[in-house]
């Protein structure tokens, strides 16, 4: 019997919506997973993201290897105990990572040599050592290790990338793991369609428990990419979870989830409600325009979520401008509500079979407040 | 009928358990008010502040005046709306921040001339202006706008600033306030004894509805406070609260309790748990020190907060370290509880005749860790 299973409730189009169930917890899809790179989802308390029903969250192995260090979470009973996280974590491989934090050294089918971003200091990642840290964190689903080329990369050296993540591939999974884990492959091939297949079929054919696209979101034209999921995604396994890695702003959920993926995460909510950007239905506001310094009204009229229904933009505007900690908080937990509420009412709309009025109701509303 | 209850429940030696009841709202005392300064205890959410049984807390008329601007507030309801707190607010009235932020361009019978803090543009404040922002933000209880001296101020300018301090306490009680407004009355002197017993006098004389100590903790030794505050405070109104500006530290609240002294407030139990100093029933610990690396043991043992539940101190020291916004937060939860839990069980203690020996305990305890 699989470790993951992965019931399809219903079909709606390309999207579905399905349960996926693994030894120490479940969640339903379509779904946003909150990045917690070091432990903790920025300004965030576990109990925060309980009650918005998050039941899966993030975090990074290349970080988390770096500070604390794998020793100090092993120690304390693996992540979950470490981080007072009760439900399921998805840990990511340090693949990403390594390249995109241009701390890369050099690279060889052996591994990557890189420098870690905060002292300097010179560090080696393979897959097994990525599988290994993964294990000590206790992950419940790891991610391959994999070899994530720059978009702007010549198609020679996206397909090597290629071929060194299918290789990479079937090492991580020769190593052994925890009882309760399950594996993720991870397809690359950049924006090019028919590399693209190609490797989706090299990662396919692996006994990997579900299947994600990366090298996505990484600075190719956003319509780019959305062809590409339109063409790759529905394309993975049919039977298996499909993840779409860094990928979290509204816009792009409603696109990607009528592709058919299933899974979602990004720092983007997060990061985006650090620097003062909030979400609403309508689109961003900038919390720091003057013009919200008397407005007496929650950041959207028609948000459920707790900072809607306490604080005032005013407000809001006042802890921005006055760097007060509380004001990461609150715009931290309107925008992760925002992005898990959309992706609920997205399940519910497959559920009823019109999600496509669905999608167009969220765009017809954004491109109204653009006109007004 | 008075504004202010003030009903003694309990007396053991000089020290007072009592209930505090306004049109508002109440408390228990002794009490611990946490400082809200800019319109929020840092890092903490109002709810918590709630489930931690507090029920007033700080803010302060100097810096909300400035920002967000006494404007706003006023235009989004008050200050308990705006800040989302259903409980009692005490401001403070900007005489003590004019003073120790430096600010200070002159000051006469008139009133203080100062530059902001942040931005160096000129302000003027007196007693009216004070009141009248204090009354604008919606406090439930306005302090006097008093001169507070420097610590090693000259004896001549200690009485000078005591003098103008009772002229200005006549002053503010001319201004009309809210209905639901109380005013507390300062008492300066510096650490003089003579001259606080007759500034004690002269300000008792006074209609306040409560009656605070300043021009304490502001430098001088911290022996000689205690003095002046087994001094002064038996001798305060005996139907009035006591009010203790600006000290906080475990050990000071428990001397001070056993004075007599019925409120306090600083900013000291937050402010140390954002620079990494954790109370704990022993004394403080430094979070960021090594030992604590791979400490899979809770800030103390014998604590009931929810963080001593949920969290190791090697989680906190790596948050810590690695600068997360998750840090400050429950670092300050962590010691708002404790302060707020000694108090109360100050108060058990004094209703059970037994306030001395839960002193020599509290301070036998602290010995006991410093011979360890």
């Amino acid at each position: 019997m699989s470790r993951l299973q992965f019931e399809i409730e219903a079909r709606d189009g390309a999207a579905r919506a399905a349960r996926v169930t693994l030894p120490r917890g479940g969640f339903d899809t379509p779904v946003f997973m909150p990045v917690g790179t070091l432990a903790t989802v920025k300004a965030l308390e576990v109990g925060e993201l309980e009650a918005l029903g998050v039941r899966v969250v993030l975090g990074n192995a290349y970080h988390l290897a770096l500070r604390p260090g794998t020793d100090v979470v092993q120690h304390c009973g693996g992540l979950h105990r470490f981080m007072g996280w009760p439900h399921l974590l998805l840990t990511d491989s340090g693949g990403f990572q390594v390249f995109s934090l241009r701390a890369l050294m050099r690279i060889d089918d052996a591994g990557v040599a890189y420098r870690s971003h905060i002292d300097g200091s010179p560090h080696f990642l393979d897959p097994e050592t990525s599988m290994a840290v993964q294990a000590a964190l206790g992950a419940d689903i790891a991610m391959a290790f994999d070899h994530c080329p720059p978009a702007d990369a010549a198609p020679a050296a996206i397909e090597e990338a290629m071929e060194r993540t299918t290789r990479w591939a079937r090492r991580c999974l020769a190593v052994e793991r925890p009882p309760h884990q399950v594996r993720f492959g991870i397809v690359q091939g950049g924006t090019d369609l028919t590399l693209r297949r190609r490797h989706l079929e090299a990662i396919a054919a692996l006994p990997f428990e579900g299947f994600a696209l990366g090298g996505l979101s990484v600075g190719e034209a956003n319509e780019r990419m959305h062809e590409v999921v339109a063409e790759v995604a529905p394309r993975l396994p049919e039977g298996a979870p499909r993840y779409l890695m860094g990928v979290g702003r509204p816009e792009d959920l409603v696109r990607a989830i009528g592709a058919g993926v299933d899974m979602f995460d990004c720092v983007m909510p997060t990061r985006n409600a650090r620097n003062g950007q909030l979400f609403t239905a309508e689109g961003r506001i900038v919390i720091s325009n003057a013009r919200h310094r008397l407005e007496d009204r929650p950041i959207d009229e028609g948000c459920g979520c707790k900072v809607c229904a306490r604080y005032s933009r005013a407000y809001l505007r006042h802890l921005y401008v006055a760097r007060e900690l509380l004001y990461s908080r609150l715009a931290t937990l309107h925008n992760v509500h925002v992005v898990v509420e959309l992706v609920r009412q997205a399940r519910a709309a497959i559920r009823c079979g019109r999600y496509a009025a669905f999608a167009a109701e969220f765009f017809a509303r954004r491109a109204a407040a653009d006109r007004g």
